[in-house]
């Protein structure tokens, strides 16, 4: 594909459809290297606006808080040879369509991973050991009057049920192992070569574990997985992050 | 010195001297199985309410935040024979004066090891990915009108100095392992049977960490460790834990 890029001039010029915090970061980096075309500046309708660019485009810039990159758009971008998105997944650029045409696509992948999983352990933390309940506790200067707050729950020796066990999923387990957690997980599938016990099913997994921590995409297939059901099985006792 | 303890009944009365918040939570269950002598119920002062039980007392059931102690407090109940502590540490006893007159002490030693450790470590990650902060803002409302809260900082690759390895020290080492971080340590004398870094000075150990957890126990020794030298070396994107 490297054969179809003319000059590197071709790849300054680099779409962006929409302002979202994720481009916000990282326009003042880019803008030095790069001759930004920012959509949300034109007065045009985008569809107008791509139009006009259609020739120029080559490179995409996308985050999963932006628009969708529908099959619309990659007719309307002729030009268009690489999409690069901010996201570690890609479930906002029509794939198919994208092969069809020859885009390449390239996304975050695992480069959030760790800080995904340090962030859903810190949430763990936080609702157990009451911490940021009891930083209010003590803003609010309740302390003085009320006396202690509340004790927190232990880690140690609790049930953590992991739903869906892909890459954020297995750093999540390998964090809670060190706090002495007893990790079991659903996925779509068993995986053989790991020793966490594997339920097949949300409700039973819930059923069998302290806390749940879901580490799946939401998809058509997730969405309204974690329902009713799934938290009576986890217990009134029970959290889910 | 079970000799000296007369029958099961010596061993029933139990004096307490302060109602503090871990004894708050002992009572239900200690009432049940002993005859608790609560101090602060009775009119009289302290001094003179002991020498009125002097003979009877044979336990004491003290913690770290109720009064110390102290040789005095001992001369006045000759007959004890055992003191039990809530907390870990002992720094509330005068030791030398239990052992002259043969009183015995437990602590609760290692029981709190592991959930202080998780406790730091949770602290750490509500700094670094500022979660209670940020739980702030969405409970101010501020997330609609001002936008996505500031990023926090990568816990993994950051180099954490953890100040006194004792028990607490190496349960914070273990856990911030599995986060990535790179743990180096100072303490009274070096572990040669550990691979940490160790530094012999404080601030040497603070110039080279971007974040300090302090898990030694506050003594005479240890009071003003954390001084405005250790906290400059450490820097102002440092935090100290």
């Amino acid at each position: 594909m490297a054969g179809d890029i003319n000059s590197v001039d071709d790849l300054r010029t680099v779409l962006i459809l929409r302002r979202t915090s994720f481009i916000v970061l990282l326009e003042p980096k880019c803008s030095q290297k790069f001759n930004l075309l920012k959509a949300w500046e034109s007065p045009l309708p985008q569809d107008q606006f791509l139009s006009t660019h259609a020739r120029s485009v080559r490179v995409l810039l996308s985050s999963s808080t932006g628009p969708p990159i529908t099959a619309q758009i990659l007719q309307l971008l002729p030009s268009l040879k690489f999409i690069v998105t901010t996201s570690a997944g890609l479930d906002h650029v029509d794939l198919v369509e994208c092969r069809r045409r020859g885009v390449a696509v390239a996304s975050a992948a695992k480069i959030f991973t760790e800080d995904v999983a340090d962030m859903a352990v810190g949430l763990l933390l936080d609702v157990m050991r009451k911490i940021s309940a009891s930083d209010r506790y003590v803003r609010d200067e309740l302390w003085a009057c009320k006396g202690d707050y509340a004790l927190g729950s232990k880690i140690g020796g609790k049930r953590v049920g992991i739903v869906g066990l892909g890459n954020i999923g297995l750093q999540v387990a390998k964090r809670l192992e060190a706090f002495g957690c007893s990790v079991s997980y659903n996925s779509r599938s068993e995986k053989p070569s790991l020793s966490y016990p594997f339920y097949s099913n949300v409700c039973a997994l819930a059923a069998n574990s302290d806390a749940l921590i879901i580490c799946c995409a939401l998809t058509d297939q997730t969405h309204h997985m974690i329902n009713k059901e799934v938290l009576s099985a986890l217990g009134s006792e029970g959290g889910a992050c």
